[in-house]
């Protein structure tokens, strides 16, 4: 994933302001919403969602703020909009070769995004509980992630490490979840070997066949 | 678990209110404790995080407002002590004879509770994103939860079903992770199978050796 002013969460989640010099491509209006968007992640990580206005998000992007109203109208409309443009890139899974190895280094980019300073996707997934908006903008940016990810599952079951009728969403959950459940709900304190864990165990699961959809071993 | 008054989140959850000839244990103290943390309860659930305060909550459990104040000084102590309240339980896992059949269960009661109406569970984590007493609060419950969760992971290295030095923690985080993730974060529709699957797949993952301190396939 390249490094992007983006604010992803999902997975890498680079939230360091872009260097004034950067291009931004299109027109004028393309630069708006860059500035703009800029802005909210910036207030929502510096004073919290209670202190993200529509004021305070034009003051800080130099934009007129009628000009914010109308094309974002709240702040749940600008929260969606920083959700929405972070699966504007051409992020995709590495290719390491091996299953685990490619769940291992798709943990890594959720862990860094989950414990970077400052904590943007943090502030974006607790403003998800916030604003419907958001929250809907944030399952949209999940299912795209996840939907890119699908490819890792295809090469795994291609090399013949895991089953054939692999449920792919099921694996990439598996893989993932204790990331997101330790950091953001349990809020436990950052452990360096989660990632690999994570990524091994749902592997494991994986090659015996557990997201298979008439798993082998039908237990309870 | 014994059904509850207690809104407990994990794993079971019961959060209908009590019978009104429920007998409250202790004296007054403990009586005037129950009656506030049901009226917080109900609060939350109805009118939401926004609106909950020490004056609601005081006057809906009919107990004088200097009394709310002096004993849980605000709403971050109320919401605090509904999680706390919530370990006040003999809830222990069930035993079914084997480790998928137990994580099973255990996961079932786990989509309850975050699928539940009212949903306090979920009013509850997403407090937690409000108030740092009550994701503290929410640490401890969780802790108290997992550690007691422990012994379905010793019944099942007894057994011989995983190796002897899995990590406990490890195992039950991966177990129970998709749910959280699913459905508090990722918001997808609760679909029935995923606690069976979730529990499989962490079992397979534990029986293959993915949470033991050296794994046999120690990937990157």
């Amino acid at each position: 994933m390249t490094p992007s002013h983006r604010a992803t969460g999902f997975p890498a989640g680079d939230s360091s302001p872009p260097p004034a010099a950067r291009r931004r491509p299109g027109g004028r209006t393309s630069r708006i919403r860059a500035q703009v968007l800029d802005a909210v992640r910036a207030e929502l990580v510096e004073a919290g969602y209670d202190a993200l206005t529509v004021d305070a998000v034009a003051a800080r992007a130099g934009v007129h703020r009628t000009t914010v109203y109308r094309r974002w109208r709240d702040v749940g409309g600008l929260l969606a909009d920083v959700l929405d443009a972070a699966s504007d890139d051409d992020w995709q899974p590495e290719d390491t070769g091996s299953l685990p190895g490619d769940l291992a280094v798709l943990n890594h980019q959720i862990h860094t995004a989950l414990t970077a300073q400052p904590p943007i996707t943090a502030a974006l997934i607790a403003a998800s509980f916030r604003s419907d908006e958001a929250a809907r903008a944030l399952q949209r940016f999940w299912e795209d992630r996840y939907a890119r990810c699908e490819i890792v599952v295809t090469r795994a079951a291609r090399r013949g490490e895991i089953p054939a009728r692999t449920d792919a969403r099921q694996l990439l959950i598996a893989a993932t979840a204790p990331l997101y459940h330790q950091l953001v709900l349990l809020r436990t304190p950052p452990d360096p070997r989660l990632p690999d864990h994570a990524a091994r165990g749902a592997a494991l699961a994986a090659s015996a066949g557990a997201f298979t959809e008439s798993p082998p071993d039908d237990t309870p």
